[in-house]
């Protein structure tokens, strides 16, 4: 989607070659806005897809995932992180490695939230390896809840998350995929 | 605001007599919708105030801190939790008690993003204490920004954050207030 990547390349900072930061519009500072823009764009990438909820996870998801549960009408279930292993009954849990901090943490949402036979869509602000993406997908397994995709601003290309959960044949949507980022640049996927 | 209200009336719960739980509409699972018309009722009354930006902390206040954003179009800043000092120079940062964890956090936010001059709204979804809002409003103070008030969903009135920041002379928009709160139910501030 021209409309985020050009907002990428204006505003992105690209740290050590590596990390990229948009803290200034998606994830710390929010363009309300403009992502209500991204959301009329999943909606038609969606479109006859029957979603049930939006599901995402704490903190920066939940920006993105208000913008999609407003256009698809639909309640937003995000899950919680907890570093410790304080798992009850009441809730659905799964376990998740972060290449950023280098820890496990767990993603938890309560079982009164996600229910048997709904159709569930991901959210997400980025996708690399896809390791968040599969916490909340085994959380629906689990849970008898169907995904119906994904739905993420940012990929990251050039990790494999994105494209192994395309293989194993769910929809994944992410307005701007970088298949290429370095101190010279960034250069998306067409 | 009835509608608030009636909302926290039939799907809130009171545990131990002490706790609300508002997980099904408002920090876990979010009624987005809901969250826009609460937004309409913040916008009305702050009619005639002068807001630059919405300041709010992570995870909870998002939502409502996106709602706010939309309604004033104006970008939303959410404050992140650290629970360690790793303070650097690009941040005010700001050490909140939370009775909830009894433990202290650390508040912060980019230098970036909250800057002297501007007129910032602060929400959040819960004002019982006020610790979590004064440690806003001492960034702002730091930032040599100017707090024009709060836009709170639910205030403990029986706790005397809310109480204490309208006699300091500041602003506070709470849309439910509970006067009392035990195991035979809620009694609201009219």
């Amino acid at each position: 989607m021209k409309l985020l990547e050009d907002r990428i390349l204006s505003d992105g900072e690209v740290i050590d070659g590596k990390i990229l930061k948009v803290s200034n519009f998606l994830n710390h500072q929010i363009d309300v806005l403009f992502l209500d823009q991204l959301a009329e764009e999943w909606k038609k990438r969606f479109e006859g897809v029957k979603v049930d909820k939006i599901l995402t996870i704490e903190s920066s998801g939940i920006a993105i995932g208000c913008a999609l549960a407003r256009v698809f009408g639909v309640p937003l279930v995000f899950a919680k992180k907890h570093k410790t292993t304080n798992v009850n009954e009441g809730v659905y849990s799964s376990k998740v490695y972060s290449f950023t901090h280098e820890e496990y943490y767990n993603v938890v949402v309560s079982k009164k939230y996600i229910l048997s036979g709904e159709k569930i869509l991901l959210a997400d602000d980025f996708l690399a390896n896809g390791k968040a993406l599969n916490g909340l997908i085994e959380i629906c397994k689990t849970a008898g809840a169907e995904v119906v995709g994904a739905a993420c601003a940012i990929e990251k290309g050039f990790q494999n998350g994105g494209d192994e959960l395309r293989k194993s044949g769910m929809k994944i949507e992410s307005l701007a995929i970088i298949d290429k980022m370095d101190s010279n640049g960034i250069e998306f996927r067409k």
